[in-house]
């Protein structure tokens, strides 16, 4: 009976186990079992034509280099490998590379905050304080700002300007907007304090990112970058909290579902081949269940207006110190119960806790139907979730720097994708908050996933597969989706033609 | 179809979700699935009698005490957590419990390093030597050795103490027997530099236990040492090198078996509960096939002349610097040619590396019908072996400490066992060489393993089944082992009422 189960696995090969009689393995059958191993990871069902085969060949090379350099960047803090991992030429192919879609990331962390600092901060009218705690807060406004508790008197950043050395002040400011520091492991010792900078860098964007004016600057750099990137499709995790005006007047949320659609317009008319981006409405996982009722209603009505640009919903925030999915099922159930659909995009399983109620997330995201799984870090201990997920075809949104910088796992070759990699499970890569972590667009992160947990099985094959997931994952519908892809390998073929020569 | 397929794995719950028309998860099909993942991960198919059940209330409450500490032991290095694992009482409860077989021991690192320091340098004829790469050799000898390439003269220990400071010389010493060190992540930046100090480690142990008198004093020590653990049987990978006498005259293979028999037996005639101990001769897999093959010759000559104290045959050392087992094939084959079984052990997958030669070892290993696979740590990356090993009944043999210490991994809640033990993959918990770690027996691996990838849904019946595990995949007959799990089991009820009180 076991032997027939085995039969369709191993084929002959376990026959010969079984036997006591049995002789040395053949290498034949050796040879057959790896082939089963390949066939089954992303990318294992990936025909690749000539072309494709020689430029595989030659990222092969490519990439056993980069294996035998003394450093391994996916090994280290990516604070350290990236200026290992930029000189890399697996790097500069998988820049170039057409990526697809962006399927996780979050407004206010999508654009690099150099331009926040030499570009919005040069701006008129914007006024800077400092936090006791040595941070920094940014307003603009046509006026003196009211004080804010805890910092300084706000001041004028033109005469300010004047007054200091302003590298000095702009290299300050960029240090509060990202977590870049030299020395990682000392500045970050756990969990616990690195979210909560990470938190803290959040909220010296705020003020910058919520002026209405910015916003939509913002919101069309990012789409810029990611687009330079080679990302042709977005899906941004977006609060839509209330822009302010200059005389402090402030915004609906249909306000910047309107300055979304018109941005978005504005760009593909900029840049014809870019499909578009479509907003995911998140809301923290720290509010109660009344709130979380209002916010899912907020939702519908969102969906119901705005249709062409609203994807779904979301909670963000630390999942280990939030609320769990099944505390706001009341408020979940409430599209079902109004017959109106509402996709949801749920973070879930970004921890390292193990049987808690956090832990149970990954489980409920599927259960409340989730249309993607955000990270699905614990997808590997939970083997039920995981046969689900795959049958249900609900991928994870892999973003190995993010589960890197935020302390869930230190060498990437232990990402648990390594694992969901091999098995073929449905997967896209991300980069959840590029800009805070100093990364660029996708092509930092995957350089990671190939690099790193991607192994040396990993290869062109692989990434085909990964970034037509990254459409076919996506909240398009079915028809833009053929679209998105047929253009996608259009464009594929042109990266793998020009790469070759 | 694919309904129909999944109808075993989770009922009526997915035909809900094919439906478009259906409503949200239902609390009792929620708890069906969480009960799903309960039943397959390892403890999930033992039952409880109503004294455990107590037991593991009040374990699961210690194991909450635990994880809201400040800081978090296994997710810490294994140098700074061991002082905090020592205070907790989950460790107290581990140490008690009877923990049955050691199966993944290496001879001479099985006895903490004090006793070698304390009790062994101080006997007669004891000769140090200092290096010139900053550590030691010992050395027994009646009269002056000869002079070792690379280190001092040779200077007899005992008029050495009464000219230096005792205490300090001995701290030294101890220094270079383990790798202990207040600051791991600097000492040992990446896994070059911790094998190379664990190589040197290693010969600065080798003069003291290759004399034939502390040779059969070490091992009665080692014994000991996992007895008083509630270890009742073990498992020990030996190299056995030559040892020597006080006149340099250098003893066989053959005396050295005949040793540990002699030993084992004295042990059991001390402590008549201690089942046993049997020997896996080791080779270094730096040799080349010649080598291999003049070796497994031997291994057969003593598989044949010692069947009640040989248990098989292994390679170890740095599997990423060494030669795969692949390469071994000939010599590896000769025992089927000859007719005679000689049980192979293989350590394999203890690496990150991914689509390597070296990491073809874990399926080689099955392949070649390994008995049971060390570490596999790799396995979570193929998915057909684990399959395979699952269904040929291979258990990996994790050790904890020693991957975390070798920096396969840095915080335990990732490491790929987490996966395993929730897919109820066949595994025992062992320590490879606890003597270099600072760690004793089993009970620090227990801990880590129970407290780290076990996560909060590991509980007393996974205890259970990981202990009576450690004695269905020893080398021992059936009937043994029948024998021995009984005996296990009623030291297990023992300690269950004990601790209870
Ligand atoms: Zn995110
Ligand atoms: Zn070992």
């Amino acid at each position: 009976m076991v032997v027939r189960k085995l039969l369709g696995l191993v084929g002959v090969v376990l026959l010969c186990w079984m036997s006591p009689s049995c002789g040395m393995p053949d290498p034949r059958q050796r040879e057959d079992l790896i082939k089963q191993e390949l066939i089954r990871e992303i990318g294992g069902g990936v025909v690749l034509n000539e072309q494709e085969k020689l430029l595989d060949a030659k990222l092969e090379q490519l990439k056993l280099q980069d294996m035998s350099l003394p450093e391994f960047p996916p090994a280290m803090h990516f604070f350290r490998a990236k200026p290992l991992i930029e000189q890399s030429p697996v790097y500069s192919l998988l820049k170039k590379m057409p990526k697809g879609a962006a399927l996780h990331v979050h407004d206010f962390a999508m654009v690099g905050v150099e331009w926040l600092v030499k570009n919005v901060t040069y701006r008129e009218n914007c006024y800077v304080c400092f936090t006791d705690d040595r941070s920094v807060r940014f307003v603009f406004s046509a006026e003196q700002p009211k004080p804010q508790s805890h910092c300084s008197t706000w001041t004028l950043l033109r005469p300010l300007r004047e007054k200091l050395n302003s590298t000095e002040l702009d290299n300050s400011f960029i240090r509060n907007l990202t977590l870049f520091t030299e020395d990682p492991d000392t500045a970050y010792p756990n969990q616990d304090i690195v979210w909560k900078r990470f938190e803290q860098a959040f909220f010296v964007a705020y003020g910058l990112v919520t002026y209405a004016p910015i916003f939509k600057d913002y919101l069309y750099e990012g789409l810029r970058q990611f687009y330079m990137d080679n990302i042709m499709y977005m899906e941004v995790r977006a609060l839509l909290p209330p822009t302010y005006e200059l005389d402090g007047r402030r915004n609906s949320k249909d306000w910047s579902m309107r300055a979304c659609r018109e941005v978005v317009k504005r760009f593909k008319t900029q840049y014809p081949d870019f499909l578009g981006a479509r907003i995911i409405f998140t809301v923290h996982r720290g509010i109660n269940e009344t709130e979380a009722i209002k916010t899912v209603e907020e939702a519908l009505t969102l969906q119901r207006n705005f249709p062409d640009i609203m994807a779904g919903f979301d909670f963000v925030g630390r999942e280990d110190s939030g609320r769990p999915l099944w505390y706001f099922r009341k408020a979940l159930e409430l599209p079902e119960e109004q017959g109106t659909p509402l996709p949801f995009f749920f973070h879930a399983g970004e921890t390292n806790s193990e049987g808690t109620d956090v832990d149970q997330n990954i489980m409920d995201a599927l259960l409340f139907n989730t249309s993607r799984i955000g990270h699905g870090f614990a997808m590997t201990r939970h083997p039920v979730v995981k046969e689900l997920a795959r049958k249900m075809k609900v991928p994870v949104e892999v973003c190995p720097i993010s589960n890197q910088v935020l302390k869930l796992v230190s060498d990437l070759r232990n990402h648990p994708a390594a694992a969901l990699m091999e098995e073929g499970q449905p997967m896209v890569i991300s980069s959840d908050d590029p800009a805070l972590f100093g990364a660029t667009g996708l092509s930092h992160d995957f350089y990671q996933a190939f690099m790193g947990f991607g192994g040396m099985r990993s290869n062109l094959a692989t990434l085909k597969e990964l970034v037509i997931n990254s459409l076919r994952y996506s909240s398009l519908s079915s028809t833009e989706k053929e679209k998105a892809i047929a253009d996608l390998l259009v464009k594929w073929d042109k990266f793998v033609l020009q790469t070759l020569l």
